[in-house]
């Protein structure tokens, strides 16, 4: 792990390693052909970690779920544990029934075949067309070539073939000490953009060296992730095989963390800083977005307060559709957040944009409007609302609204 | 009463009378320039009754509340009555702090002044730009004028001057009969479009010449908004003016309704369709739409149950978008059903695009594409899902969702 970190100095080859940042994961992909006429591009991934590794995972809240959403769900529930994860896009193997379950089972047992693995030991995610069978004996063999091609420096690779709409591959990086061993977080997403016909999804992939008491795991990723992706959103869609995952192989050699370990709070904080990067990252590329939107909210009852009025400011598409035009509508702002179903008192609540203050006490104030519209024609723009004397404190990311975003979804298969 | 529906046998002369349908009530509508550069289009609205009316209101759930919401709604609260209401577009009266309630009290004073009545008596509503305060010389000029100007038949000019973005007057009108006497119901709304430069905001008035019991006209109401006005939606941000009003002068003469009377659910009825007229035209007349979306559950558990996927399915930017392409994405239908956030079973699901099954058990079926494409481009768009066995059904109204929405809320001020 030192030595790993001691080669590679440069920060973007660095953060170029995502998922295999971390001692002992390797990563591979392949252009399997999932997405009929883009056979050129890759769209398997297979993550692999040289141990059993504790495993955590968070999983879509919608009703309708796809096989590889129940299946992994049901396999970290059991055992906490996994060695390998499989994904595909171009295809989000959900509403597919029974054939479906069947698929995702298949792409288990090959997986752990070519490593030696037990079938239980393989995660899965899909993403793409909703529907649609998986083509198998694409999936078959470009899990075949992706297990040849893994590497220890695979990270990009893997962070590339999970992509669909997205314009760019998202990854992150973090390096800590625990025990006095460095310690790595790696990790990899994609966007929340809608896909080709139907779907937003995000996929996350986290990985981390640290030996993590599996039990404490999934408090782990649930504190990060609260403070990350559920702080995001592109269009207020919520995907039917949305999927982070968290894998720990302890080759670090610290001690198991657990909540009573000194640095507990240095590995979530990392953890989280990590999540952060990948959110922000989906955020800025939402469908059709030109720029990131972050806005903080300080003063609220409480930090789950701030977060839901956060959260309102950024899902609201007279907000967003306001940035996209350089417009410092703050009435908007301010309307959004009285509407995030919060206690809080608007003739008490300031609004800035950037460093101008746009509205005082819930009122106008003069101020220089073409200050503002620079800050709004800026990436990010930094939106804060003060909101009482509160020490609940929270942000949110999300994007613009823009023409764009109807174009790639109303016209997209016609 | 019976007279003016005997000369009144063309049912668009009849649909115009609109508010002013039912016996008893006046109207009338100014142009006093309150929207600047705009002087020509009136703005300032009266609505009048002979004699007191039994007052029912429902206001905007938004912590952010105009001052005429402020002050209508104590009104009806503490004595149930009104007997004017004015409205002005243009400005929503909003983030006005203390001078914006004072402004409210001048609208109230001025009015009732002009009638002979209490200040009390009158309900105000306004809808426009927010944090910007009334230009107080034009709104009592033109409340001077439009009180001038009122008539039995002013509905039509008074439906003209409440709009803002909408693109047409939003009347209906209902005749039944309760205690062999003829009862009408007459309704305007406007469009939850955003308005420059700032807000949507929904206003509707239902007035009657029932004879309806204070106590129990706001249980009628809240039933009418209930499977109206709560089942639609255009851009999911709720403004800070919305306002229903409903006034009930009792000039028909039939003995007050309450539920114990025998036409209490006739009553009811027919203010149902006529609110569910004027939402289903709010919904239409979204920013940038170009067709009504009616999307109808059957099956849920409850009728509650299946309103909240009726109205995930209309509200989802994915649906949206669908349609407005002519796409039968039906994965983008069963998504939002399925984070609608209430119980049902996917896998026992189906879905139609008008007449053509799309979806057979949470999964695909053959299904001729050409004739749902058909469906899709026409106007209104009916989709429906039956999600299970149960009795819950209900419909919820929505739109497309277009470039010009973007346009419209992007670029206005710029």
């Amino acid at each position: 792990m030192t030595d790993r970190w001691d080669e590679v100095r440069d920060v973007d080859r660095r953060n170029s390693l995502g998922v295999t940042a971390p001692k002992g994961f390797w990563a591979g992909a392949a252009a399997a052909g999932v997405r009929d006429g883009q056979a050129g591009r890759t769209d398997i991934a297979i993550l692999y970690s040289e141990v059993p590794a504790a495993a955590a995972g968070m999983f879509t809240t919608n009703r309708v779920r796809a096989a590889a959403v129940e299946a992994t769900e049901a396999r970290i529930r059991q055992q906490r544990r996994l060695q390998a994860v499989v994904v595909n896009s171009g295809n989000a193997n959900a509403c597919t029934g029974e054939q479906g379950a069947a698929d995702v089972l298949t792409m288990q047992v090959l997986t752990a075949d070519l490593f030696g693995l037990d079938a239980g030991d393989i995660g899965v995610a899909s993403t793409g067309v909703i529907g649609v069978p998986l083509p198998m004996d694409r999936v078959s063999k470009g899990i075949e070539e992706a297990a040849k091609k893994i590497r220890d420096d695979g990270g990009r690779a893997f962070a590339e073939a999970i992509l669909t709409t997205d314009t760019y591959p998202k990854e992150a990086v973090r390096q800590i000490e625990v025990d006095g061993r460095p310690v790595a977080i790696g990790g990899a997403a994609k966007g929340s953009g809608m896909i080709h016909p139907n779907m937003a999804t995000m996929l996350a992939f986290l990985t981390t060296d640290a030996a993590v008491d599996p039990v404490f795991l999934q408090e782990a990723l649930r504190r990060a992730v609260d403070a990350s992706f559920h702080c995001i959103s592109v269009d207020g869609d919520t995907s039917t095989n949305d999927t982070v995952l968290l894998l720990a192989n302890g080759m670090a050699g610290n001690r198991p963390l657990t909540p009573e370990h000194p640095e507990w709070d240095v590995f979530v904080g990392a953890l989280t800083e990590t999540a952060v990067d990948l959110a922000k990252a989906i955020a800025r590329d939402g469908e059709g977005a030109t720029r990131l939107i972050e806005a903080a909210v300080e003063g609220a009852g409480s930090a789950e307060d701030a977060r839901r009025i956060a959260k309102a400011v950024i899902g609201s598409s007279l907000v967003k559709t306001a940035v996209y035009g350089a417009d410092p509508n703050w009435g908007r702002i301010l309307c959004a957040a009285g509407y995030a179903g919060v206690p809080f008192d608007p003739s008490r609540t300031d609004i800035y944009i950037g460093d101008v203050c746009v509205c005082r006490g819930g009122a106008a104030v003069p101020f220089d409007e073409e200050a503002a519209r620079r800050v709004l024609r800026g990436d990010p723009v930094p939106l804060r609302l003060v909101v009482g004397e509160g020490a609940g404190r929270a942000v949110a990311w999300g994007c613009d609204l823009t023409e764009r975003y109807i174009e790639i979804n109303a016209h997209y298969r016609t």
